[in-house]
């Protein structure tokens, strides 16, 4: 039985040797290059991590002491030692274990999100939370990276801890230098300053041999902690930023040393105040593939060859990422205003190639989308055009910005959103629902999502040409779609497919143009004829495809977008201005939470295939042929 | 002639002497007080900056050397000395010169949004934008406040321009030590060290007394500067929380020693890379009543006596914060658990009563609303109930906290969002329009809008009995209205008019609860009968009130928010989904950025006042009358 067996729950840690400890970390590292390399998932931050969640585990008492990873991918070791090894089959699959911490799957696991830089306040309020119960004995953790800090609103969280003496909080901050790429800024020079401190290389020094003569048995390092104890002062000096802050500081400690990393945290949790505790790890310790791969050291890898570490994808499918990577080049070289600015994702939104050959006009902010958007309006109000690459999901984080500061001061900045609509198994918080609807709130404000990379080019080109308001062009995370070309135009409304006699108009836009023009064959065959058209640009809603509405009698819109605030929504406020009695049915992602499962599962289960809207669609047209002979030669009565 | 009146552009400074400047200064604030007690404004914070708008005037060229003032109220001195004195007498009246920088007003006001902590990103972009074509000579001159400092994006903004030591920026830290009330945090605790630090007590002393001994004629202090520049270096020492970044620091500097500012600001103009200067300066400087005023130092006044600085208004109605912050008190008596929460705004959310009652449970967390958002998350997973009051408009900065920390997880926390709706005289940013339409993509999430006080007293008592889900009430800065009972209820609906034989239904909820009370009076005038509703609850849409729809052949919708995402769409969406073939007509805030003006005078140009909508309702319904006879009998054709 291997050490890893014999662990059902944290508390079975405790007993360990110190030996069995270095077989375990070894253990789960072997276990998480062998199931990841298979499901693929977050492998890099987790083999960074092994030991720092081995020490947690046995210094903190969890769940009594809420340990909340910030950002949430690096819980993979925090689900093995809490009873889930056996979910790992079906990591990130439907019904199998999520990605992320999981509420619904332990009790171990206070908090499922995954935007980054939330930890701190999540963890000041439960800290509060208990302190104002007078359970006094609890301490939040709260494990955040260097990447994580760049974000704005872990900085407001640490101003307000920072006054809170009694506030029973430890602050792991864990530091691999790295967001996705090597992270940026003054904190992370700042950071890299204090690794290099000489003080606290003695310091570290100090705390190892003092953990070498503690036998690591029987729970935490008690021996060495009576003793520390005395001289916690010492190692928490004032250092830098935090101290300047009012924050107590201990570190740097080596973050695959288990005995300094208890020692530490041990001091953090009997200061019974809040704490920074600054780990130094590597992300993808312990995997030569990882910690040779200079890009992103395996931050998230697809199923790779276990011992290689090569990409075990069949003929790699060309993605919108690559098209837009491509078409940016070409546009940086014919106009030299062009910038672009990434929020520390830098290769995933496929600015690696722009980067490189205009390395001047290509800026990384870090995990700060507020200030990406509103250092984008100030670029583009110093007489440049900015493209700002996100994933839909994160450009919820900057919303009064691009409303405030890009379109209140009508601005020209493009933004390009990847990874808009249904993503599937990074779960509900990483689908791009919602990116069309709160930019439909921005006065002004153009939107298009291509059908192909033919259209994307066109609308990229249209994009950084508009200078006095912010575009939106969205797209997907899967692979571009063959080309689509209109039949016809109707001024800007591209037909995709016409029937003669037809009463239904089918609306699709971008990754759900071609699942219209499925559905309209599927409602061809079956008898009821209907024009799919694609009008590119869904907001604002364009004044052809509302004249168009006027010779259907019923129009449906399918997109990979919420319906409310959706292109179809929008479509039927502009019907009802226009007093066009054109009934319309939306259809797209309903406002919920979606558990994680594939792209496809996800479009099945939420009734948005091909198949399943034709056949709803032809259901209804005949139940409402049967209702409607009496009424079609009449006048809808329509108050405006 | 006044020295005052001899300033048509900053330049015209250049040439005064010290004891003109001076009376400058004194003639500059009496001018300030007899304006802004007659019109209402931002009077303390402009007090406050007096002399350093004076001195960034001298050394710097703007609007050549671009100076944004970061939320902006601070810069009425700055449009005093850029040609628009004249435009006082009408400060935030419509027409008349905004209480916020504005691009329209002048080519020195490069940005004029409102919303707090952008300034140092605006900053960065443009200095940027200057680097990049070359422009060598240019510094951006950023003024912050300590209490915008406490806000993420400014930190995402320090940590980004930290790492640029060539980029020509000036972030002056406008350090009263208040935001509206004292900033709070480790940032405050820091400045706060800064300021009684010894060091810069001499540094301090040595800068007053190079510039005693210089005159200050003919220009900035370049004779100063000159032996001060080899000097330069001490007066740039490390200190602490910037440095530690990456930033130099000059400072403190007395905010109000126009000698020091300079010296301090050519200093760092002539340092050519991004520096710190830390001013110190008081709120409502040189007007008594505003110095003794412990409340906010007269942040923002209405109209008082110019003498007294006593309130002019007449007897006081009784406002919605007013009747929010009573109940609170009393929630706060019976439950225990409830906690509350302000971004900086303690008193003008009403939740001073409130922190005095159980100041335990009262929480201001800088201007930092996302970490509001996400600590009461933490809170509410610890078991409190917390109630977040906000301004409406800032809710836009926590869109990604309430829906991805609050609703994904399923939290009871309560949103109470003032001055929702129509605002006016601060402008575009501060209108309250965009609430509903976001929190209306929140899964799960509830919306009310009371439109009297029995009805926010019920909303509040049901919103803090919610625990699964995040709550947002919402209502005006306006009086609250007289009671309007409901003649019954529909279910949850309120029903305040009937008339026999009505096929039309105006639905009004919130503040125009009683203006579509109002519309039905008028509509009955006209001989067309229709009954009148508030559902209060606006979010989720009601299914009595859909339900209802069915008895009438024409709905009518009237809102204080948005119409693209408001109760109304919302409520045609639901109509097309349970196929109720009523027609729709949608009538509220369109989304555009509105000029300041009075709330009324909004009100009356976008055509919602209640004889407007009536007018074009009896219109519409005599064509629609003539029009649909032929067709009342029919059956709608709708798909669904």
């Amino acid at each position: 039985m291997s050490v890893l067996d014999r662990i059902r729950e944290p508390r079975d840690l405790r007993a360990l040797t110190g030996a069995e400890l270095d077989a375990l970390a070894a253990e789960i590292r072997t276990f998480l290059i062998r199931h990841v390399s298979r499901t693929g998932g977050h492998l890099g931050p987790n083999l960074g991590v092994v030991e720092l969640t081995l020490a947690l585990h046995r210094v903190f008492d969890s769940p009594r002491d809420p340990i909340i990873f910030d950002t949430g991918h690096q819980s993979y070791v925090h689900k093995m030692l809490t009873g889930r090894r056996e979910g790992f089959a079906q990591l990130r699959q439907k019904g199998g274990l999520s990605g992320y911490p999981s509420r619904a799957e332990s009790g171990h696991d206070w908090v499922e999100n995954s935007h980054a830089s939330t930890s701190l306040s999540w963890a000041e309020g439960l800290a509060r939370a208990f302190q104002l119960r007078g359970e006094k004995t609890r301490t939040v953790v709260a494990v955040i990276g260097d990447g994580a800090l760049t974000g704005g609103m872990a900085w407001e969280a640490l101003n307000n801890i920072a006054i809170q003496p009694d506030l029973r909080l430890t602050i792991v901050v864990n530091d691999n230098g790295r967001s996705y790429t090597p992270t940026v800024g003054g904190l992370a020079s700042h950071l890299q300053g204090l690794r290099t401190d000489k003080r606290y290389e003695q310091a570290l020094r100090a705390i190892k041999e003092g953990v070498r003569a503690t036998p690591l048995v029987g729970g935490p390092v008690y021996g060495l902690m009576h003793g520390f104890k005395a001289g916690v002062k010492d190692v928490l000096a004032p250092q830098g930023l935090f101290s300047d802050l009012g924050l107590k500081y201990i570190g740097p400690v080596d973050g695959h040393h288990l005995g300094a990393l208890e020692a530490a945290l041990e001091a953090a949790r009997q200061f019974e105040g809040p704490v920074i505790v600054h780990v130094i790890t590597e992300k993808g310790k312990g995997y030569l593939p990882a910690e040779q791969h200079d890009e992103d050291r395996f931050h998230a890898v697809n199923k790779i060859d276990e011992l290689t570490g090569a990409p075990l994808t069949t003929a790699a499918k060309r993605t919108w990422t690559k098209a837009f990577s491509e078409q940016m080049v070409h546009l940086g070289e014919g106009r030299p205003d062009v910038v672009a600015i990434t929020a520390a994702m830098l290769h995933p939104v496929g600015l690696g190639p722009f980067a490189e050959a205009f390395p001047d006009r290509c800026f990384d902010v870090g995990i700060a989308e507020q200030h990406a958007v509103t250092f984008a309006a100030g670029l583009a109000r110093g007489g440049f055009h900015p493209v700002v690459a996100l994933y839909a999901t994160f450009l919820n984080r900057a919303f009064d910005q691009v409303l405030m500061d890009v379109a209140l001061h009508k601005l020209g900045v493009t933004f390009v959103l990847d990874r808009a609509g249904l993503t599937g198994p990074d779960g509900a918080s990483h689908n791009g629902m919602w990116d069309h609807s709160i930019m439909g709130l921005v006065p002004g404000l153009h939107l298009a999502a291509p059908r192909d990379e033919t259209r994307l080019i066109e609308a990229l080109e249209c994009a950084v040409a508009i200078s006095d308001a912010p575009t939106v062009i969205r797209f997907s995370k899967e692979a571009v779609p063959p080309p689509l070309p209109a039949l016809r135009r109707v001024g800007q409304v591209d037909v995709l497919a016409d029937a003669p006699g037809a009463r239904l108009l089918v609306v699709g836009y971008g990754q759900f143009a071609s699942l219209a023009a499925d559905i309209g064959r599927r409602l061809g065959d079956q008898g009821v004829p209907c024009t799919v058209v694609d009008p590119v640009w869904s907001l604002p809603v364009s004044a052809d495809l509302v004249d168009l509405c006027r010779d259907y009698e019923h129009v449906v819109t399918v997109e990979d977008s919420l319906v409310v605030g959706g292109l179809g929504a929008r479509l039927a406020l502009a019907l009802q201005d226009a007093s066009v009695p054109t009934t319309i049915k939306n259809v797209g992602i309903p406002a919920s939470f979606l558990d994680h499962a594939s792209r496809d599962e996800l479009i099945d289960s939420l009734g948005l295939s091909a198949q399943a809207i034709a056949r709803q669609l032809v259901e209804r047209a005949a139940a409402a042929d049967d209702a409607s002979t009496a009424a079609r030669s009449g006048v809808r009565n329509h108050l405006d």
